[in-house]
């Protein structure tokens, strides 16, 4: 029996205690501070907030001043948390993050770095402040269904005794996990897919303002879009092998289904300029992920060769969705200028 | 300008006239003796009773017993009937395919042979008449979305400089043609994704049957159903990274929004044993393509060794998804198993 301790309460964090603890180990689930609410909630009986449901048996719960305890003795650590959120977490336990056997993190996206003019991947982050071996999960995920045991199959990607260690952790019959050795993979994917989300949500709001589906421009779109990722990737030293699997057009196909990501471009698609659309949903507290993403993404490509030409690289649907979203360019016009 | 016949006045007939009408040519749209009435309609000015739309400027309508004029010094003839219709038509026309510069085919599917017990591409059926270079259509292409000319993004496989040719006559701004010479792996995925379309609508069906959503399940099929498909196709010849593509991702992405294939699964998901849900949309006179694509590519996957292993083929999930509907086997858990 392991123990694993998961940081973040918020719908990922709770949602992967359901298999791990499925599997008898000892989980600890700690709330940030953000989570104290959802802690005590759970401590009294009642469901997460936003999944639905009640703590699994097996599962401790530990509020935001039980920092220490929850991480003591622990075999994995892993981070369940928002990309911003991830630096500062790390920070917070440094110390006890260098006698950890294995990290993980299920976080998505990209770090600015200390200074703010970096551009980490999250794990990136993490090996700043330990030694310790880090395991990425990827794939498509969605945290309501994974909390309730719904069959769901992703990728643990890290170095090979690290992430069977994890896999075998985590694994059951409803929740499948492959491993592989292309973290960088994992991770570029995870992240930019909920960029990529908000392009092919442009065609529901096509959709939406002309009465007609453009389920073809969709389509379109989606194997380009994995093709950029998996370029990306390699440029990073990753692999597309990895991208074209669970953890880019599996998570593509599930994050283009709903969600913040798919809303803003399902805006943009309905006739709203993409910085004005963008600017009110941050406006009303909504954060869509893939918006940083784009931004990180897009910039960390302009630094990039491509290691098959030897040439800058170039994802021109990512730079067609930057026009759209930072310069207002026409949505359908620029996208499928790109396809 | 280019004389180009279509054989087929059903909606992907009907619905291809419109990129290549745009562009000036002379069309011809001829109906088999099924679209008699459509052409009729057609003819009076009335609209396409599926596609809703008229015909377009530039379209001369041909009724079945008009076939020796309709490809009467054809540039281009392109076959848009059913699988089961390609042998026929081709017989019809053999005398007039050997002098067509070249041809096209947007059927999708596989030939018994002319005993029953062969497994042909499409293609081979008709390269048995003609010796002129073949161009095969694949892509997502909803006929309804390509006949408003809503963008559309396909892909033609062929001999270079016929694809080329192809290409050239069918290209606008909204149908966006790539070329590849890789006509197995277009014909292949065009043929296969309606099978695997089958697997992924059992997720409708769970969610149907438990009041959850399955979308994890069904995106963690989705990758794993694009691979098997470039594991065939390279078996016989194609490339993997075509199926990757438009033809391949692309197709199954939007084959799994709506349509019979996925409908078939829908049903099974939700309960009704295989064998029971395909005989009964059968006897509703309902063809589903993926069923009988699913039973050709099964058997042809059965006599096939991997390339890359020297080893017989094998497709976990092709293989699931047979035992669900030939044998009964319960469909989440065969499906899953194959993940």
């Amino acid at each position: 029996m392991a123990t694993v301790t998961i940081l973040g309460a918020g719908d990922m964090g709770f949602a992967i205690s359901t298999p791990v603890s499925a599997n008898g180990h000892d989980v600890r689930l700690w709330g940030t501070p953000i989570d104290a609410e959802i802690i005590e909630t759970l401590r009294a009986g009642g469901v997460h907030p936003r999944m639905g449901t009640a703590v699994r048996p097996g599962v401790r719960l530990f509020s935001p001043d039980e920092a220490a305890a929850a991480v003591e003795g622990a075999d994995i650590v892993l981070f369940a948390v928002t990309s911003v959120g991830i630096r500062p977490i790390v920070e917070q336990f440094a110390a006890k993050l260098l006698h950890v056997p294995v990290i993980m993190t299920i976080a998505k996206g990209f770090d600015p770095g200390p200074d703010g003019d970096a551009i980490l991947l999250l794990p990136e982050v993490i090996a700043e402040r330990t030694s310790s071996p880090i395991v990425g999960v990827g794939g498509p995920s969605k945290a309501n269904e994974v909390a309730r045991g719904i069959p769901t199959g992703i990728v643990f990607g890290g170095p090979g005794e690290a992430a069977e260690f994890c896999a075998d952790a985590f694994r059951t019959p409803a929740y499948n996990v492959e491993v592989t050795d292309d973290i960088v993979g994992v991770e570029v994917a995870a992240a930019m897919k909920n960029a990529y989300a908000i392009a092919l949500g442009v065609s529901d709001g096509l959709e939406k303002a002309t009465g007609v589906p453009h389920h073809n421009f969709r389509a379109a779109l989606f194997p380009r879009a994995v093709q950029e990722m998996g370029k990306l990737a390699e440029a990073l030293g990753g692999r597309a092998e990895t991208v074209a699997g669970r953890p880019g057009a599996g998570d593509l196909q599930v994050t283009i289904s709903s969600g913040r990501n798919r809303l803003l471009g399902e805006r943009i698609g309905a006739g709203e300029p993409g910085p004005q659309a963008a600017a009110a949903l941050r406006e009303a507290g909504i954060t869509v992920e893939g918006y940083d993403a784009l931004g990180f993404g897009h910039r960390l490509a302009r630094s990039l060769e491509d290691p098959a030409t030897g040439h800058p690289l170039r994802l021109p649907l990512l730079e067609a969705l930057y026009a759209v979203l930072h310069e207002g360019a026409p949505a359908a016009e620029a996208l499928w200028s790109a396809v």
